[in-house]
């Protein structure tokens, strides 16, 4: 089973998918476009967030970061005028070091992850989408084109964007495993992630498309938008401003060539008609993860989805 | 003037110079061939060590770090089995994390040192020799040769040395503007820092050890060699291991080519007509410096060896 992840949704939903199933029977694969060279040091913001949540070491008030961390390190860099808009943690920092240190001693992205996810623990096999350096480059109205984590955290998202790109991609090269992964997988799950800035870049690795679009119909989508909004983050405004529909509508939309099957919520059942209009079959069911019993009862209803045959 | 300095002692005896002589007239000129790349960070031992002393803000137990410093990210990077044996403390890691987002903008080290001197307040101009990376190597008996911080850290100097060198001194140039202070200081100061790894890369930048030949008679160096032994560090046993002899006497050799005069400590009164045959100049003083007050008088009797007319 392979789950096609972003940050904090995505690490919510897996949370409940390893209650709900066997673990070792998982496959996270993760958007590393939002991945940021800050100090010197190789920041994979979604990795983390997936392996903290999972760990069962996030912050519970954010969705990312560590629960109980300390900032020395960034209070004493404000002294230098240094780059503190992007927070590290202290205990977070010590996942940059060692990433960084093995990406220089000539590890992949993928050995590296391993090694973090097997030192917290987890059972689930968590990947990168992408060994190479993608990248996710926000065209805003007035600085131009920004990095996303420039867009993300220094701005808040809290501007018009006309464009989003990701540089990188076509030459990038899906992880090792992973096109075969998906070519065996009993079912695909794309988390409720922000389709554009989470998914997108993981569809957008050459060769992740059409290998989950020939599996079509063994594809659940999770909508992250409920109620026409994002449950976090800027996904409803994105969608919008690029020209999208900012609801499960148009979620399937995006959604109709790679999933048979996208669940809303039921805040938003008077939509499934337009969902199955769309060409997508609806699923309607509480997708709002406020704890680890609502993750779980989502994870049962996305592993439903789950065709009665296994692959050829 | 200008000093030139290793760490712990240089910073000691620096710091009683800002309370003896205007610290605007001060150039301290700071030995980086300790400097290593850690996690992809750039850490400057010495550097660091003489700015937090002068600040006020180094740790007084061990004479490197930061008071009243915090560990997290060491103790977090333990669950990975990262490099902790070299310890990076929270809030001296924003230094480092400053110093390698300005080196990686294109900054060199000189610019990003008067940065990081100027944010804690100091006066005087702090340099590193070169802007250059020099490293120094050590040949241990059962390793081969290694790099310094493994020698001096990881294995806690504690290890028999056959050779010292220091690998990239040959293609460095002189910091911007250090030849000219050489010829131009009305007195010239040689720390009390182990001649072998601090003060002899300091010289082997190329020309430097010939300016400050030319204004032998204005340079003073201070023994870090008392009673026979280091006050701190492997000075002695790295200079008998190479040939020298673990003295003030030895210390004398060492430098009587560039020297005209060295400070010895008043337990070592006995070596002075020894050290003056060495045909170097021999001032007997209290140079223990084990706080403000006793490295202030040192600083003053340092400072009564400038020469009584400024250089031609």
């Amino acid at each position: 089973m392979v789950v096609l992840a972003g940050g904090v949704g995505a690490a919510k939903l897996l949370a409940g998918l390893v209650r709900a199933h066997p673990p070792e029977d998982l496959l996270a694969v993760v958007n590393t476009a939002d991945d940021v060279l800050l100090h010197g040091l190789h920041v994979s913001p979604d990795l983390d967030t997936v392996v903290y949540t999972l760990a069962g070491a996030v912050n519970p008030d954010t969705g990312w970061g560590l629960a109980a961390e300390t900032w020395q390190a960034m209070d004493a860099l404000d002294r230098y005028g240094g780059i503190t808009w992007f927070r590290l943690g202290d205990r977070d920092l010590a996942t940059h070091l060692y990433r960084t240190h093995r990406l220089g001693q000539g590890a992949d992205l993928a050995a590296v992850t391993a090694e973090i996810a097997a030192a917290w623990g987890l059972k689930l096999a968590v990947l990168p989408v992408t060994n190479n350096r993608i990248e996710t480059r926000v065209t805003t109205a007035d600085e131009g084109e920004i990095g996303f984590q420039d867009y993300f955290v220094r701005r808040r998202h809290d501007v018009a964007v006309s464009a989003v790109r990701v540089a990188g991609a076509a030459r990038a090269r899906p992880v090792p495993g992973l096109i075969e992964a998906l070519g065996a997988a009993r079912l695909i799950v794309i988390a409720p992630s922000n389709p554009i800035v989470s998914i997108g870049p993981v569809l957008e690795v050459p060769g992740v498309y059409r290998a989950v679009a020939d599996r079509r119909d063994a594809v659940v989508a999770v909508s992250p938008i409920v109620g026409g909004a994002a449950l976090k983050g800027p996904a409803d405004r994105l969608m919008r401003e690029l020209g999208h529909e900012s609801s499960a509508v148009g979620v399937a939309r995006l959604y109709r060539e790679v999933a048979a099957t996208l669940v809303i919520d039921e805040t938003d059942a008077g939509l499934a008609d337009e969902v199955e209009k769309a060409g997508v079959s609806c699923l309607v069911a509480p997708t709002v993860m406020d704890g680890v019993e609502s993750a779980t009862a989502l994870a049962r209803v996305v592993l439903g989805c789950a065709p009665a045959t296994a692959p050829a």
